[in-house]
């Protein structure tokens, strides 16, 4: 059989006579297999897997196209051809550059010789790998090949996230063992543990790969965060606390894998009819949620030259600025790797969380009076006032925004469960050991022998003061409880109501500033306020800062500058921006929370309980907290940005919310005159791409 | 001493020669007790304890005004000086038809009579209790002295709730025990009991007035709410089940009274160092919260004639329609009463909560299949059904307006702490039994008789039973259990994940119109779906009650007409109201939780924790749950009803959240041209009465 000679797009046949003319619209049937002047072969015009420009392809001689793919004999590299057919490559040559040359994109290419005579059967823009697309935009811009801004658009700013993450090796076969929701990317294989004691041990201790596998997180498991590669938990959606610390840290992360039943008291997982110990192997994918057995190969990311050139492009053609989201220092000297203009969001809780600090925390939480909380705030104070210096040294002379406690204060207790179930088993020791002091009597009326062989707790004392300890924890717990936390007391209204805490914060944050003035070090530190609806609210911090400024000003005898700001992340803010922006330097958009109280969705319930169906039943096209709802959440904002500027021109407006790293949010994002974006440091380059993307597009952009 | 003849205000002289001619500002000194044809008095120029039109007030002979006061004599009555100074009397009479002429309104007025000179020392306009105020409206228009439109502005409409309630009599000393929040006006006395099942027993059963004192109640303490004369809870907030449900029934409630420690097992509750049990009486106001030890003495309300004939002036008035919220046939003619034009809102999941109901809801909850679910959901149909048809033929030819289920299922389960209690005493009651059993053993080794000194337990078998059912309950309420409840799995989201609950409620709907229509009752029911922020959502409600009408009308062979409408409780919808005006036909303000989603406050987290912190301090001038937020909320409002007229011309708009019977949110529902407002039956009348205040004042607004 002959082989057509036709693309269904375009086709080319190109004999030696019109190697440097225009190819012409012949169909015709060749054959490459009518001896050995004939061969067939596939090409790309450049090595798909890195980009380098190189002649990529193999061919056989003497054979059809079906050949080559059957498998039945094995094809020889193109470079052999060199030696083999000098003609015939330098044919080979040629057509690759005219194709390239009329496409300006690498090529997908099959072509077959007959007796001497080269026919391009077919050619398709090439599927290649996000580090083979930017070497190759890089180099055919660099050769002229395409613009700068054609190199730009033509890579998807997602595909980037292979080059930031260790990734599943894409030639794996495993089948998953669980599929819960990929929270945050990149792909890890480790040893399982239960809590974050023993992740610490044998992980930092022992040096082992460790995956930290709990129902869900609580802030007194950030140690263990530390020492995994890789946290896997059976409940919580995308915002719980282990999706979103695991994301702070870029450490891969799957939530809500409710098939695993764990079992931290037994130290077992159950998946299916398997049950897994301490210590037994799995791979997870925090890009797709997958759970497997065992230890699945991964590749490892690399930040190439290439990606940095391409970046640089990016920024200057991008008008809306990358920030990013970085809560320690270490997050930030990550942040300003990713080449992150700022730091959008530093959230000062994270830095409650610290096991050694937590203790101090409790303290303040339990304190009955304000000066008892003034006590242990003081002992904060350094603590935070170090890592803010540390945060603004890493970014200086970038901007670093910090935002003043949000969550709400019993979100750093243990969980009630947790409470009561210590609770019961200390009462229970204490009854068992009461219980049996008591029958000992009766006992030693009948026998006295019988008494040893009940044997009694003596230790009952002790246990009577740690249940005191844990009951009044709890009792605190209890009274802190909320129906509705995300719409409870916390952010401002905390701030206002305990204004020792922000205060404390504000002169961490004003001091660290002052320090590093000293120390010659440029510092643009900006105290954003969370969770405001009145302007009023913001007013109130504002007199906090006025008081606590001259204090720090006269005892380092600097002036500090720095910017005040607002959350724009409750609706009512976005509907007051006018009379807001009075008072706030500054907006950021806390796009979670504002999609969640725009819709009236709890992400976590949502995303467990709902939304999954609402997608598919297409009642929503999209999940509102991966993509902006440009129809509802981003009218908000557009309102809230032009009365924003009606009061302040100019005013600096960026999201922090996590569509803030989302390519087709930041299209919205450029087109609503944003200021910037902020998003997690390994999407920083996706979306200095985005950022380019979305103003080389903006023509043509419809929300 | 004389006395000054002159009011802060104006200043009256009137002698005979005078007495048919214009006041004369005058300063001069008169003497009441310059001898017998000297006196001093006070009077009304209507009664203000009833309103009626006859002269009103005390005289002392031979005084001055400080022995009225001073009470060291006894005045006389008024009624007295027509037989002991005839001419003064008439002199008198004339004062009052001059100063009410001059006025028009109720003066309180002072005399002094000097040597047969009648002097009138001051006058005021007279504070008359709400009765006064009525009766004193309609028959000073019906005298022609006021125009009906100076009838109605003249009365508070918020006065108007002393004669909806019975009060606690305004002579009262006594001072108040504890104080929560009142939720449900009206005051009552009676013996505490601690549970609903004591409420029936003590209360239906002995005929006891009984107040239901509880932490917190649940659906299933509903038949106690029925039993007794009052609720108090010493948790929750205005929106916690006890103050909707109180509410709902028009019974007094308080709420949130967390000075009283309620302890349910121990049957007692302690208040300050005050231990109350069982039977203890009690008194509660639900207008302010407070609560009082014993019995303080009430007075009954009065639904007069003059009451009638003053709102049906309001009614012809007002443009603004005035519909009750109204969960059963019984709240539904009491709505009637009160001259609600139709219900607003009929929430059905309160159907549900009957105690004979519940053991069903709990299959229909439990269900694991949709086979199972439909069969317990064909068991509530009847009731439904019948509920509905009572309901439609108490307030035919008027509309009503059905909202499907809302709350969250998991809302009709018992808490997970009751099951983990109930299930920790089951637990502990079958260890002590096999505990026993071993010890017995042990024991029988040594001394049989021992064994009967501790005694054991046989029904370990019965208790495991009961065990397992519970714990199949705690496990199912565990996994509905949300963070955010208020933002999760509930309304049109649940109606479209089981279509098969919505399916039996439009289907009871449509039926019980139908048989309605058989039976010649002039119906007009509408169907609302709750919780809707996208128009995708209310079309696939649309569908379903488009797959049950055929069956309806073929079942019944009549055409049954209804409306469909939608909830606006979800910022999304408003700010989609155009689309969503497509589908509905007619939007209904859930203001309760639009205000909470707008400010991103939960209502009872927030006024339990910081609201009324924000209030004192000035950070919010009111309660948002209260007064509508014009400023925030009202801005969707206005923006969902114009955009939504765009859609569908003269779209039918009303408010059914607790704001909607507020006066002064009532003058913006008017601004911004709302239909109709929907509250509670005992606030239909003051809605009404602000109504026509905010027609006649429609001018003077500024919201």
């Amino acid at each position: 059989m002959g082989q057509r000679a036709v693309d269904y797009r375009r086709e080319f046949k190109i004999t030696p006579e019109q190697a440097n003319g225009t190819a012409v619209n012949i169909v015709t049937m060749v054959f490459g297999n009518m001896g050995n002047d004939c061969s067939t072969g596939v090409g790309f015009t450049r090595d798909p897997g890195t980009g380098e420009n190189v002649m990529y392809g193999e061919y056989l001689v003497n054979a059809q196209g079906e050949d080559v793919v059957a498998g039945i004999r094995t094809p020889k590299p193109v470079a052999e051809m060199k030696d083999e057919m000098p003609d015939l490559y330098r044919q080979l040559v040629e057509l690759r550059n005219k194709l390239e040359g009329h496409y300006h994109e690498v090529q997908d290419y099959e072509y077959t010789i007959e007796k001497g005579v080269l026919y391009c059967l077919q050619t398709r823009n090439g599927k290649m790998n996000a580090q083979g697309m930017v070497r190759s935009s890089v180099e055919m811009a660099n050769e002229g090949l395409i613009t700068r801004e054609k190199a730009l658009l033509r890579i998807d700013p997602e595909s980037l996230e292979q080059m930031m993450f260790p990734q599943l090796d894409p030639k794996h076969k495993a089948a998953p063992a669980a599929v819960g929701m990929g929270a945050s990317p990149g792909a890890s294989s480790g040893k399982i543990v239960f809590d974050a004691d023993t992740a610490v041990k044998r992980g930092r201790g022992a040096g082992e790969k460790i995956i930290l596998m709990r129902e869900e997180t609580k802030p007194e498991d950030i140690h263990g965060f530390f020492a995994a590669v890789g946290i896997l938990t059976s409940r919580g959606g995308k915002t719980s606390h282990a999706a979103v610390v695991a994301r702070g840290m870029g450490k891969p992360c799957v939530v809500g894998a409710e098939a695993i039943h764990v079992n931290v008291h037994q130290r077992q997982a159950i998946i299916g009819d398997k049950v897994l110990h301490e210590g037994d192997v799995l791979t997870i994918d925090g890009g797709t949620g997958a759970v497997y057995f065992g230890d699945v190969p991964t590749v490892e990311p690399e930040f190439t030259p290439e990606l940095r050139t391409l970046l640089g492009w990016a920024d200057e053609i991008a008008t809306l600025k990358v920030m990013a989201n970085a809560d320690t220092p270490d997050a930030a000297q990550r942040a300003s790797n990713y080449g992150a203009m700022g730091i959008g969001l530093c959230r000062t809780e994270r830095m409650f969380n610290a096991k050694e600090r937590l203790p101090t925390v409790l303290e303040m939480i339990l304190a009955e009076t304000t000066e008892d909380r003034e006590a242990a705030l003081a002992k904060l104070l350094p603590m935070q006032r170090s890592d803010f210096k540390e945060i603004f040294r890493a970014m200086a002379p970038r901007p670093v925004t910090v935002r003043l406690l949000d969550p709400p204060i019993h979100e750093f207790l243990p969980s009630e469960q947790t409470l009561i179930d210590d609770i019961e088993h200390l009462r229970h020791l204490r009854q068992t050991a009461q219980g049996l002091e008591a029958i000992s009597q009766i006992l030693g009326q009948v026998n006295p022998k019988a008494v040893e062989q009940l044997g009694i707790l003596n230790d009952s004392h002790l246990v009577a003061d740690v249940l005191a300890k844990k009951e009044e924890i709890l009792q605190k717990a209890r009274a802190l409880h909320e129906i509705n936390p995300m719409l409870g007391h916390r952010g401002v209204r905390l701030g206002l109501t305990y204004p020792e805490i922000y205060k404390m914060q504000i002169r961490a944050i004003l001091e660290a500033a002052a320090e590093c003035m000293q120390e010659r070090v440029n510092v643009h530190p900006e105290i954003m306020v969370p969770q405001v609806c009145t302007v009023e609210e913001l007013k109130r911090v504002k007199a906090l800062v006025d008081e606590v400024l001259p204090e720090v000003e006269a005892k380092y005898a600097v002036k500090v500058h720095f910017e005040f700001g607002t959350m724009m992340e409750v609706v009512r803010a976005c509907l007051r921006a006018e009379e807001i922006a009075g008072v706030a330097e500054f907006f950021s958009f806390g796009t979670n929370d504002l999609t969640q109280a725009t819709f009236s969705f709890s992400r976590e319930d949502a995303e467990n309980k709902f939304l999954p169906f609402y997608n598919s039943a297409g009642i929503l096209k999209d999940n509102p907290f991966e993509a902006l709802d440009t129809a509802g959440v981003g009218q908000l904002m557009q309102f809230a940005v032009s009365n924003g500027r009606k009061t302040r021109a100019g005013l600096k407006v960026g999201i922090c919310g996590e569509q803030g790293g989302h390519p087709r949010s930041m299209r919205f994002c450029h087109y609503a005159n944003l200021t910037y974006v902020s998003c997690s440091s390994p999407r920083v380059p996706i979306a200095r791409l985005a950022a380019a993307h979305a103003k080389l597009l903006e023509g043509e952009y419809q929300p």
